[in-house]
């Protein structure tokens, strides 16, 4: 990702927090998050049990929703009742977590479609990368169990999200 | 799966305790596992949270090792101190699963290397199509967190278990 | 366990399964279930991690609440919105359970009030005790989210697994 | 809790990081955590699925020694091989927590004994309580499986989270 522009705001807008001017090859920086890894997440080999970091991957999307869409999963599926199952994902895992250590999240998007988005997820400590994600969410009526298309402001900020790939 | 070789035997073996009949066309089945969706595997949508179709994945993967390959996890990560983490895995959700649902795994073998294994894990519920999941297992010496090759025993296993892409 | 009246019967009745002989001092056998402790069950000390004991103990209610009592919390859950969270649960661990290990589970009450019931779970492996359990369900309308009386059928049978206290 | 004195220090001492001063009735504030329920924590009835109170539990300990104690799970487990199983938890839900409630936890020690400590902790959301969970945590030697006593620091620290009773 390169930053050519000065433009990117942070915050001031409850629904489009985050965003860089548009037309001005600004890029957005990938949404940030960190945890560290507890006992919890570890296996008897003393590193993390996989199925644990989907877990913190939906907690990153999770998180994603509430500081940067302005969309918390409990107004989404509780008030709305919709909801963003993945509708695939991939992972690959670059090299072990161990107790103890202090993960740094991105999420970024590579494409916003009509009723899904695809997303770039990736965890590092300390500067080593240790996996790389990529999902597909999906928008979905809960009640119908239907896609249907993002709201125009949630599209917006998936949008100003997406991941320079030049 | 084709085996043109000599005769494979049903059980007597424990190293290779499954097999088809030899020169005859017939193919290895997959590796079958049947597990209830209960309600810690649900989300408030009602249905499957996908981090909990990974820790069935591995409870698959652990099956096939205990009672196909006869190598329990037990004896290979605390006896042997070998250990069989995910290199990547990709799934795709094609469908919810919901409380009670009885899913039916396969698990078969798209490639064996020499320290990995693509696996090609399915569930399904009542034949319709719930997730197809392709991962590789890498198998890695505990104590120095390093690749090492497959046994020759778990080797055999796992080719027989080749799925038939023919 | 006691049953000073008419004849119970040894399934033959979807709501009350399982039964002892009235008038003989016969005891109804506990609830029984078991499960392998896998690898997504053990710490980084190898053992298991003690909140997926709770996981355990709630499979076991489930099955309790399908197999004896003959209503799945599926049915309970979605069809007709009512649940049995746990009101309080106290557990002690006798000794550490390990992966591979069997553990067979058994279930009875200590108590059965007008909207609740004491159970008592134990888990052991072969012959060890592991773990006791005590816990209070409560059975409640989920979209009031208030207790509601136990329905007759399912609290006959709770009350047919009283534990014996003589 | 009373405050009488104006003795208390906070922090100054990695390995005491907190404590009043003895012999002048001061007490020490509970240890102090905050989480907020997730997506992954809640059952199909909306609600947190109580063994991931058990997650957030041991989530509340592993914090209090290393932010408290300054004494991390990696440095004990790891380096060290100590550990601190539960020997006996009891649970109380008091009211159901939801998506998006943010849990206020407090751990305080009700009694420090030579190779155990009894803890009460507490989970609020906007001063409703939630939970209130007593657990006795036993020191153990990770190799041989059997309890020793509490190093001098550790339990120090222990003793200065004392409940006030009184």
């Amino acid at each position: 990702m390169t930053l050519s522009g000065g433009a990117s705001r942070q915050g001031g807008n409850d629904a489009v927090p985050r965003g860089s001017q548009a037309g001005q090859g600004a890029d957005m920086p990938a949404f940030a998050h960190s945890n560290t890894v507890l006992f919890q997440h570890c296996d008897p080999a003393g590193i993390v049990f996989y199925p644990r970091y989907f877990e913190m991957i939906n907690a990153v999307v999770e998180t994603f929703f509430a500081e940067a869409v302005g969309w918390s999963f409990h107004q989404m599926h509780v008030v709305e009742r919709l909801g963003v199952p993945m509708g695939r994902i991939e992972a690959d895992f670059h090299a072990a977590s161990r107790l103890g250590d202090v993960l740094d999240w991105t999420l970024a998007t590579a494409r916003v479609g009509g009723a899904s988005a695809d997303l770039v997820i990736r965890a590092a400590c300390a500067n080593e990368a240790r996996l790389t994600a990529r999902g597909t969410l999906v928008m979905v009526d809960l009640d119908r169990m239907k896609s249907r298309r993002w709201p125009d402001g949630p599209r917006a900020v998936l949008e100003r999200y997406a991941e320079d790939v030049a």
